[in-house]
């Protein structure tokens, strides 16, 4: 069974909402706010658009409005509701960890979805087009935001020039999907999926409580 | 029947042309004419190829060798014709008038259009995707041309940081399809689109000749 | 029979990658390695996957790792080998003169097949479409690598601001093919291809090896 499936996905939306949408209340962006919602936005939801797109289907917030109307409303309420009372209850730790726990769950699925999807597509004995839709559904909206930010003249650092721990530890993840499942099969597919979900969110969760930095590729560096 | 179509394509596409091109005389672009060319030709044909590209299939200049050539003669002439005698004659009122309100004709019916065609594909049901694909049926070009003159340095407003009046008029005409046509069933497709043309055009029509700011979603602002 | 088809891909990949790879040695791409590599690939094999994503393909390299993993080998033995001893062995006359005779074939060969494409696509009767493929089958990647060197700040000549001898010869190369295949049917299609690429061979070989400006298209500048 699909036991890393059983939080709804509803929930699992506004978590992941909230999060995302906490992280663009730099000062740089506010001046635009319709470039801030739609940078913030491809921050949110951009790598399974990309995936998506790129597999020759329609985005997943253009079939269902639900997403695209939760993270509007989530976005406004963590920016700009009335004494900023949202940003605030949001900021206390458990709240915080649990959502950025859920950013982890979605991006680690895509990144299982992504990578098994291509092996349907180009088949099972390729190497580069797996890890390539793995990193892309893991990652693709981050490189975007970047791309933007940088266009824009926002100084920060550019995780594509620069790959830090989010693209490592997606590579070693679609990597992990791709030889478990598809070369040696020695896992289902389902139980890998659990597998890598679950160290992902508690290394994520990890890092969130302790402050450390849980980087487990570190030693590839 | 649609009432809205008794007008030639043919001379709607030359009029639209000699409107657009008029738009980047500018001195900014001439420096490289194949960059000032291509900017202006997805100013003028952006929107229709980017919807057309989102539903996966080509641009109508791929398909009818029309239009690019159409628009490459109407170009040369505005821009380079011998003493200037094209932009000359082409900048006495009533024809700067018309040629205005057949770009507003064409974008009105691609605004019309691209919302249908987001029904058809995405079902009734949907909110975002019709309202998504109406803007860009009408703007997306625009957004396109900004972001190339962004990146070349060339210094003018940017219609998706700070939306206009041709965002919000767009947005407005998709939502007024959407909800006539699609959700309450009030209007039949071709009625409303005529409706939608005309109020859009005796705006364009209204703005040129008087040169008051007719902008009618300026309460919403 | 394909006569311009006798040497084996493999080969012709390999001399490919070490030509290209060569390109990008310069020293204001290599302070960050990852933005280096997918610059220069997309320069080596963009071109090919562009047109196959315009025509909703996918690009070669996804679908055959040996693209990918190939141009990583060289592109890594060009820049870093130990003492730079492939650099050396490379820079001999005539190693670099095949080498770029390679690049020369493929470029000349994707010309060809994406003008043959595009006019089964959208039928002979057309000419906006075949041009546009074969230009962007012959030079995609330079105008993507060129905007990617633009938006990153490195000062260098930009092809598709002012068009040189690439896009030029690449232009009256599809030209060629849409008149003399699918206009006139003076030749058939892979006499034609012959023609085309062995021109095209011809004057790279001659340029490279006397060093003149071998520019047969420069009386029509």
């Amino acid at each position: 069974g699909k036991h890393y499936d059983w939080l709804p996905f509803e929930l699992l939306l506004v978590m992941h909402s909230l999060y995302v949408a906490s992280l663009f209340r730099r000062t740089e962006y506010t001046r635009f706010w319709p470039a801030l919602f739609w940078v913030s936005f491809i921050a949110a939801f951009g790598s399974g658009s990309l995936v998506n797109i790129c597999f020759h289907d329609y985005p997943a917030w253009l079939r269902s409005d639900a997403i695209l109307l939760t993270y509007a409303v989530c976005w406004y309420l963590v920016l700009f509701s009335p004494g900023d009372v949202v940003f605030k209850v949001y900021s206390m730790l458990p709240i915080r960890a649990a959502c950025k726990l859920a950013t982890t769950l979605l991006k680690a699925r895509n990144v299982a979805n992504s990578v098994h999807r291509a092996v349907q597509v180009f088949g099972p004995s390729q190497i580069v087009a797996p890890l390539f839709f793995g990193v892309l559904g893991g990652c693709g909206g981050t490189y975007l935001t970047d791309m933007a930010s940088y266009i824009l003249g926002i100084k920060k650092p550019i995780e594509f020039l620069e790959p830090s721990w989010a693209t490592r530890s997606v590579f070693l993840s679609a990597a992990f999907y791709l030889f478990a499942v598809h070369w040696y099969a020695i896992l289902p597919q389902d139980v890998a999926t659990t597998i890598g979900v679950s160290v992902l969110a508690a290394q994520s969760l990890g890092a969130e409580l302790t402050g450390w930095p849980l980087d487990f590729t570190a030693p590839f560096e």
